[in-house]
C-alpha cells in the first residue's frame, strides 16, 4: 500500500516532466535560428515551474483531503448526537441497498449502532466514502512528484546541452525521449493492469503529439 | 454529478494551465534581454504542449480506469463460478469488517450471494472499491481539461503580446494572473470545503512560487 503510493506519485510527476519539457524544447527548436541557450533557460524554467506547480498542487489536494475529512468526521459526530434515528436510518438505507432482507437490516443496524465511534467511522466510510488519509502523505506526495518531474524532465532537455543546434537536439531528445516514455508506458500499464504494449504505445503517442503541436505552433508563429 | 466531473475538470486544467505558462513566461522575461517574441513562441508552445499532455492523459486515465473495471468485472465473475465457497468467505469478511455479530454476518451472506449478479456487483463495490465508471467519461474529461489548461494558459500569456518589454510584461501578467489564481482559488476552495480565503491564499502562493523559482533558475543560468 505504502509503495503503491510512492509509486503512483512516481508516474503522476514522471508522466508529464517526460512529455511537457520535451514538448517545450521540441516547439522552441523548431523556431528557426533559436539561441540553445535559450532552449535551456526555457526548458529549466519550465521544469522548475511544472515541478513546483504539481509538487505543491500534490501537498495541497493531500492537505485538502485531511481538512475535508476532519469536517465531515466532526459533522457526522454531531448529527449522531442531534438526530440519531435520521443517522440510523441512512445505516439502515446502505444495508437496505445492498439488498438484504428487512430483518437482517434492521439487526445489523442495531449493531452497527451500538458503539458511537464504530457508528461515524461506519457513517464516514460507506455514506461518504472517505478513507482516514494518512497525515503525512500530502508531504511526502508533494516531495515524490516533484522530484520525479524534475529527474522525468531532464531526460528530454539534457540532449541539448551536447549539440550545436537545435534540430539536433530535437532528434536525439526525441529518440531517448519516445523510448524512455515507452519504457515508462510499459511499467505504468502494468501498474494498473492494463495491456502493457498497448499502454506503452498509447503513452508514447500522447508524447510525439504534444511535441508535434508545439512544434507547429512555435513554427506557425514565426511565419 | 455530471455537473460536479466537469468542475473537476476544470479545476483540473485551468490549476496547472495558469500556474505554469504564467511561471514560464515569468522566467523567460527573466532573461535578459531577451525577444518578446520568444516568450509568445515559448508561452504558447507549452499552452499546446500542456493541454495536451494534460487533455490526453486524462482521457488515458479515464481509459484505464475503463479497461481495469471490465478485466476486474470478468475476473469477478469467473471467481465466483470457480471458488464459490472463498467468495463467500469474502463477503462475510466484509461483515464482519464491520463488526457485525456471527449470527447476522451469515444471514447477510446468505442473503447477498444468492443472486449472482448481485453477489458480483457487490464485490467489485466493496471488497475492490471500483465504481462502474462512465464509458463517455474519458472522452470528455480530455476536452475539458484540454480547453482549461488553454483558457488558463492565456491568461498569464496575453499582457505580454501587449508591451514592448519582457519586465513590464511581467509585472501585467503578475497582477493579472495572481488575482486569478486567488479567484479560481477561493472557488476551488468552496467546490471543496476548504476555507474559501485561505485556499484562495495557498494557489495564489503556489503560483508565486512557481513563478519566482523558474525566474531565479533562468536568471541563474545566465551568469
Amino acid at each position: 500500500m505504502q509503495g503503491s503510493e510512492v509509486l503512483t506519485d512516481i508516474v503522476i510527476g514522471m508522466s508529464d516532466g517526460l512529455t511537457v519539457p520535451f514538448a517545450l524544447a521540441a516547439g522552441l527548436s523548431g523556431a528557426v535560428g533559436i539561441d540553445l541557450r535559450l532552449i535551456w533557460i526555457a526548458g529549466l524554467a519550465e521544469i522548475a515551474a511544472g515541478s513546483i506547480a504539481m509538487g505543491l498542487g500534490g501537498y495541497l489536494a493531500g492537505k485538502t483531503e485531511m481538512d475535508h475529512y476532519r469536517s465531515e468526521l466532526k459533522r457526522e459526530y454531531e448529527e449522531v448526537d442531534r438526530v440519531p434515528e435520521r443517522e440510523r436510518e441512512e445505516v439502515k438505507e446502505f444495508f437496505s441497498n445492498l439488498g438484504l432482507s428487512k430483518d437482517v437490516q434492521d439487526k445489523a443496524v442495531d449493531e452497527m449502532t451500538r458503539d458511537k465511534d464504530k457508528w461515524v467511522e461506519f457513517m464516514m466510510k460507506y455514506e461518504l466514502g472517505l478513507d482516514k488519509p494518512d497525515p503525512e502523505r500530502a508531504r511526502k506526495s508533494a516531495f515524490n512528484i516533484g522530484l520525479s518531474y524534475v529527474v522525468g524532465g531532464l531526460v528530454p532537455l539534457s540532449p541539448y546541452f551536447f549539440v550545436s543546434d537545435g534540430l539536433t537536439g530535437l532528434k536525439v531528445s526525441a529518440a531517448i525521449t519516445l523510448c524512455c516514455l515507452f519504457i515508462f508506458g510499459y511499467f505504468k500499464s502494468k501498474l494498473t493492469g492494463v495491456h502493457p504494449l498497448a499502454g506503452a504505445a498509447r503513452v508514447m503517442v500522447i508524447g510525439a503529439l504534444a511535441a508535434g503541436c508545439a512544434f507547429a505552433v512555435a513554427r506557425l508563429i514565426q511565419l
